[in-house]
């Protein structure tokens, strides 16, 4: 971009924001996402537990909180994600999962709170599960579809950077899904 | 990239990173940059009260921690940043600052530990001063150079995040510094 260029689009002003780094509560964020038991229709082993789940009330199953900024290569987007607690039937609650729509773009979580997997695949069929805990930082690499878990009893919830051009595909991750699962077996988590 | 470029080149692995939250220790960095008093020549307005501490034994002002992925567009740069307190003269430590070399790539700090500033600046004449301290996440807009300055008596640290294809430069700064400075005047951080 030349000088001109800019000085058409503007160059926009730094900011600050807080976040709980106990919690992950960030009190300015302006955008909300929730998703509930009812958006996670066709992602768990256990339709029937789901449904059950949904007809009990439809409880948010994770939410999503950010400052946006400009969806442009050269920005970073930024948000923190909250995932709660519970099983569908053995199943750990876990996010949809997506690729992004520009695949060669990785994503950074650094974990707050809370215990878990990043479950990752590739469209050529590789599939990975970093352990998500307090200080745990997982980089996702370009090309790495990518779904986080919760296997604890608290929020998992995690501090995520990734660059403004990345944009999200669910639906090649609704149509495909994961190869790998996390289950409570015998109260303990277990990929399969 | 089509997927012929990327059998060729390869698509790297998912990995994690433990990263001490109340600290900023990450035990696993394997890239360490350090940066002595002796670095910071020019950057202080007291010059005497500089070459007086690199006289003293030359001690470490800031650290940079990194486990280095490809600088490639799409990567995310990410490093722990460690400065030191103390004083040149009246002038709290400060890191050299740097716009990026692809100057329309932003940067997020998020502070771990201590106080300060980020200073900012555009090449067109702007200025911007954000405090920082635990849970403040700072976004340095595309175009902005920053330095971070340590106003405390703790180490001043955040993990940073930035795009793969930004790069460093720092000889612009050396050059023009930055319109505002912090000084430690009557037992307080004053930005002039």
């Amino acid at each position: 971009m030349n000088k001109n260029t800019e000085a058409a689009v503007g160059i926009m002003n730094p900011f600050g924001v807080d976040i709980d780094l106990a919690t992950g509560d960030m009190p300015g964020a302006k955008n909300h996402l929730v998703r509930r038991a009812s958006d996670m229709r066709g992602y768990y082993v256990d339709a029937a537990a789901l449904t059950r789940l949904i007809d009990q009330g439809d409880p948010v199953h994770y939410e999503v909180f950010e400052v946006p900024v400009p969806e442009q290569g050269g920005q970073l987007m930024y948000c923190i994600s909250r995932l709660l607690p519970g099983v569908v039937g053995d199943e750990f609650w876990m996010t949809k999962g997506h690729y992004h729509t520009i695949s060669a773009t990785a994503e950074i979580y650094l974990c707050l709170r809370g215990t878990g997997y990043m479950l990752m695949k590739t469209a050529d069929g590789r599939s990975a599960a970093e352990p998500m805990s307090r200080g745990r930082m997982v980089y996702v690499p370009p090309h790495w579809a990518h779904r986080s878990v919760n296997t604890g009893g608290e929020p998992l919830v995690s501090f995520c950077v990734y660059p403004g051009e990345a944009g999200h595909n669910y639906g090649d991750i609704a149509t495909e899904g994961f190869p790998q699962r996390v289950f409570l077996r015998n109260g303990r988590a277990v990929i399969e």
